[in-house]
């Protein structure tokens, strides 16, 4: 990528695009602290949430979601809320994620819940994809405050498209 | 990315370059929705099928591909086709891929064999990894009908190098 | 993209930034492929390894790592270096890497071990992550030789935004 020799685009801010697909601990890590530490740099960030990723959008307090049977079923067996994430791999018979949320305390890396409103605060936009709403039965009021309006596929096509980094994590 | 700003570059359409790695539903289907998506918008699309990911383009009525006992053991055990893909994440003790296909279509999203068709309609380039075929023993006539040449790695290098959107699932 | 359309560009080397977040088998073996086919048409390559992929980076013979016990624990259950890295998801009742492995040296597929060897005898630079490295308790001297410095997420941004090529796996 070259656009800086271009004359008239050196001010262009660059651009970040994720796609947050997953709700596991360890993939929401990484991409909460690639959106904070690029707003931080003066980058855009965008990331759009779906398929499991949704669930990280949900309020931490709500606990069943949906409509019909079968998204409340999910909806228990998959706790949304960044106070509720796990580890994507069983470790320790399930210790894991609580031994690396201490570890993470110890070095004072910012937990998700922390990187979350951090992001918000710096101007992160955090997209809710429309879809997997609607699979899932969750409404606007599911999620936290804050977030940009939910999309489609092609908008994020769109967004990634101008984007000078795109990741799907 | 300011492409829209160089003097002649105007007319070029928007590239899309993803690496198919999984053959599971939870990662083919963001794959193939992104990619019909892309294309309705005059987006060019390629999708590497690479590792678990080539099993994907095997034709549904396929059941056991290769030439040697380990390949045809693998072939059992990780049976393709857009058909018999299964979630990543074991859901509601093996029910969750049953459940989340009933839930999309009674919310009208359509399935991966649909949007596999779909997507070959409108121009998406589906490209086999040559080394995985080898690995696997997959030879032409196991895939479905319609797929670009085998390629390998520097191959999809040069593709992506020269796409907008680079995308690994 | 279409760089070489601006003058002055043409003779900027392509370059690929990766992220390797995984120490699956599965996962670092295309990182590792795709890695030394591009290096090898002269693409820049660089990988930032971080999360359990730092493990990957570690000394085949380093068995415990880490000053706590925490990070000891973790180092015994998850083995570091690339001799050691085994398929993330289970394959005949775990037969499946070593499976795998035969396969690959059937069809005369380098292993992980050769191809990093390789990676670093044509120049992908390789970056730890410091913040990995502090959680780990893994000092310079448990990885392999001829690393680059270790790296902060603000660094990979950078390098992924001069990237023409960007890949989480």
């Amino acid at each position: 990528m070259a656009e800086d020799m271009v004359p008239g685009t050196e001010e262009q801010p660059k651009r970040l695009a994720m796609v947050c697909w997953s709700s596991d601990l360890d993939r929401v890590w990484p991409t909460l602290i690639l959106a904070t530490t690029a707003a931080a740099s003066d980058v855009e960030v965008d990331i759009f949430f779906t398929f499991w990723g949704l669930r990280v959008l949900q309020r931490n307090d709500r606990r069943i979601t949906g409509t019909n049977w079968m998204q409340k079923g999910e909806s228990l067996v998959d706790r949304g809320g960044t106070d509720h994430l796990k580890l994507g791999k069983i470790h320790f018979g399930g210790a894991g994620t609580k031994m690396i949320k201490k570890l993470a305390k110890d070095y004072k890396v910012a937990s998700p819940t922390e990187l979350m409103e951090m992001a918000m605060a710096i101007g992160v936009r955090m997209h809710p994809c429309q879809m997997t709403m609607d699979l899932y039965g969750l409404k606007s009021s599911d999620f936290i405050d804050g977030l940009q309006p939910s999309l489609g596929a092609a908008s994020f096509i769109d967004m990634a498209a101008k984007a000078d980094i795109q990741l799907f994590i």
